[in-house]
C-alpha cells in the first residue's frame, strides 16, 4: 500500500479513461504533438479564467520548475524559500548559479514564515522567492493574503500550487511578478501521465518558452488533460473526498498520545512519533504500508509523512500505527 | 501534407495501438511511473544486446541530449561537431558553458568530415564530439569505421542515432567514451509519444541520472515502447518501406535538371533548386505541401529538406516540384 508519494488514492474514473483512450486511438501517433499545445492551453485558460498566452504546459511541473528557475535565476540572485520544503528547488537554484536562502520555520504552527520571508526580501535586491503552499513536506500554508504581501514587497514569486486544490485558497490572480505552477498529478490523480502547467504574464511566458525544450508533452497526456478539464466536477469530488479523509486521519492521529501531527492543508499528514521514527517506518513496512521518512529535512527530525489514502487505506494505516506505538 | 519534420508517413498499426490502449487502461493512472523504468530499460537491453544499467529513458531524445550535455560538458570544454547539423546541440553546449567548435563540410559529398574532426580532436585535450549520423538536416553519414576512428582518437563521443535505422550501420558496440541517443519518433513512427533513450557505460549512465529529472517518461509512452519492442518486425518493415521510397524520391529529384540533391541515408532528402528556394517553398505550400526551409544553415544556402512520405505523398510532392521548377 503506497502512501509515500502523495498520489491520489483513486484511479481516474473508468469512463474518463475510456474517453481518453478512444480519442488517443484516433490520433496519428506518427505526428509530433502540436508545437504550441494551443488546444490544451486554451482549455486551461478557460477553466481558470486566465489568458492562454501566459500558459505553458510540460512534462510534469518538475520540468516547468526547472525551466522557470533557469529563466529567472542567474548567478548573484538570492532565492529565498521556506525550509523544510520540496528539495528540488534548492538543487535547481544551485544549477542556475543562484544563492539559496532557506528560511527555517517550525512546522508545528501550520503556517509558512511570512514575516521572515518579507524581512529577508527587504534586505536583498531583486530577490526571487519560491513558496509551495500548501507546503511539501509539512502541509503548512501561507497566512491569508500572504501571497499578496510577498508580491507587494516587490519580490519575484515562484508559487508552487501542486497541493493548492486541497486548500481553500482560490487560484491566484495573475501578476507580472508571479509564476504559478500547477500539476494534474495530485488533485486530478493523474501522476502516471506527467502533466504540469505554469501560468504567468505573457512576457514571462515568452521568456520561459525560450528556455524550454519543445514538444515536451506527449499527445496522450495532452488528450488526458483536455478530457480532465471537461470533467472538472470529478476533480472537485476527488478533492472533497481526500480533504474529508485528511480531517479524519489527522484527528485520529492527533488523538494518539505518542504522536504529534503537523497541521496540513495538503493531501498528506506529517507527524512525529515519540518513539524512534525508523521503528515506526519499519513496523508499517512489515504491515505492507509504505510511507515517507522525512526525518532528514531541517526541523523534521524523527518525522514521517503519510499520504491521505482511501478510507480503507487510512483505517489500515491507523490500525498499524496504533499497534506499533502501543496507542489504545 | 506534412513533410517538414521527418515523421514517419505511416501511423502506428491499429492492432498495436489497441494493444497499447488496452494495457494503458488497465494501469492505475493515479500512481507515478516506475522510478527506474526498469521494465522498458530491460526490454531495450534485450532488444539491442546491451546492459540495462547503461540505459536511461526519457521524454524524447531531446531531453536526453540536454541531460548528457549538461553532464559531460563544462566551461572550458571544446565541443566539436560537423556543421550544418541539428541546431539544438550548439544551444545546449552554450547553456553548459562549453565552447562550440563547428566543422563545416560540404553536404554534396554525402559524408561527414571525419578527417577534419580527427585533426581538430588532436589539437585539443578532453574534446567532446557530437555526431549525428545520418546527419540532420543533410542526410550525410560517417564513413565506414568512422565512429571507431573517433573513439580511437580518445575523444568523448555523443552519437545521435535518431536516423540510424534508415542507414546500414548496425547499432554500435558500447564503449566507455561513447554515449548513443536513440528515439522512437522516426523509424518507429511514434513522434507523438515523445520517447527517447540513451545508452552508455553504467558509470556514464549513473552520472547522467544525477542530472536528469526523475519521472520524465509518462506511463503510456512507456507502455507503447514496450509494445513496440515486442513487435520489432513492424519497425523493420516501416524502415524498409521508407528506404525504398527514399531511393525512388531521390532518384526522381536528381533526374530533374534544375535540382541538386544531397546524398541521404536518412528519411528525408535535402536539395537545392536552381531557382529561388523561397519560391519553391511557397509554391509547394500553395499545393498543400509543407516542407522545411533549411537555407539558413551553413553550406545550405537556397536549400530545402523534404521528409520521405508515403508513395502517394511523394508522387504529389514530385508532381508539384516539377510544376514549380518547370521540370519535364
Amino acid at each position: 500500500m503506497k502512501l509515500n508519494q502523495n498520489e491520489s488514492p483513486y484511479d481516474f474514473p473508468a469512463e474518463l479513461k475510456s474517453e481518453v483512450l478512444r480519442r488517443a486511438g484516433q490520433r496519428p501517433w506518427n505526428i509530433y504533438p502540436e508545437f504550441e499545445s494551443l488546444r490544451l492551453r486554451t482549455a486551461i485558460a478557460e477553466s481558470y479564467g486566465i489568458p492562454a498566452d501566459g500558459i505553458l504546459v510540460g512534462n510534469g511541473s518538475n520540468e516547468l520548475l526547472s525551466v522557470a528557475i533557469a529563466t529567472f535565476v542567474e548567478p548573484g540572485v538570492s532565492v529565498i524559500f521556506p525550509s523544510p520544503t520540496f528539495t528540488l528547488y534548492e538543487k535547481l537554484v544551485l544549477v542556475a548559479g543562484g544563492t539559496p536562502v532557506p528560511i527555517e520555520f517550525d512546522p508545528a504552527g501550520g503556517e509558512l514564515p511570512l514575516e521572515q520571508l518579507l524581512s529577508e526580501i527587504e534586505k536583498r535586491r531583486n530577490a526571487v522567492v519560491i513558496v509551495c503552499s500548501p507546503n511539501n513536506p509539512t502541509g503548512s500554508v501561507l497566512p491569508p493574503n500572504g501571497l499578496h504581501s510577498l508580491l507587494d514587497s516587490g519580490a519575484f514569486v515562484l508559487f508552487d500550487r501542486a497541493y493548492g486544490d486541497f486548500h481553500t485558497d482560490p487560484y491566484p490572480a495573475m501578476h507580472e511578478n508571479l509564476v504559478v505552477f500547477s500539476t494534474f498529478s495530485k488533485a486530478w490523480g493523474l501522476a502516471s501521465l506527467r502533466l504540469g502547467w505554469v501560468a504567468s504574464s505573457a512576457l514571462n511566458s515568452r521568456e520561459m518558452r525560450k528556455v524550454k525544450l519543445p514538444y515536451s508533452l506527449n499527445a496522450i497526456s495532452e488528450e488526458t488533460a483536455v478530457v480532465a478539464l471537461e470533467n472538472d466536477a470529478y476533480r472537485a469530488a476527488n478533492v472533497a473526498s481526500i480533504v474529508a479523509e485528511r480531517s479524519r486521519l489527522a484527528a485520529a492521529m492527533s488523538a494518539m498520545k505518542d504522536i504529534v501531527t503537523f497541521p496540513s492543508a495538503a493531501n498528506f499528514v506529517t507527524f512525529r512519533p515519540q518513539m524512534d521514527s525508523k521503528v515506526v517506518f519499519e513496523g508499517l513496512c512489515s504491515d505492507g504500508l509504505l510511507i515517507r521518512d522525512v526525518s532528514a529535512y531541517p526541523r523534521l527530525a524523527n518525522s514521517l509523512r503519510v499520504s491521505v489514502g482511501s478510507r480503507d487505506q487510512n483505517d489500515r494505516f491507523l490500525q498499524s500505527l496504533r499497534r506499533i506505538t502501543g496507542a489504545s
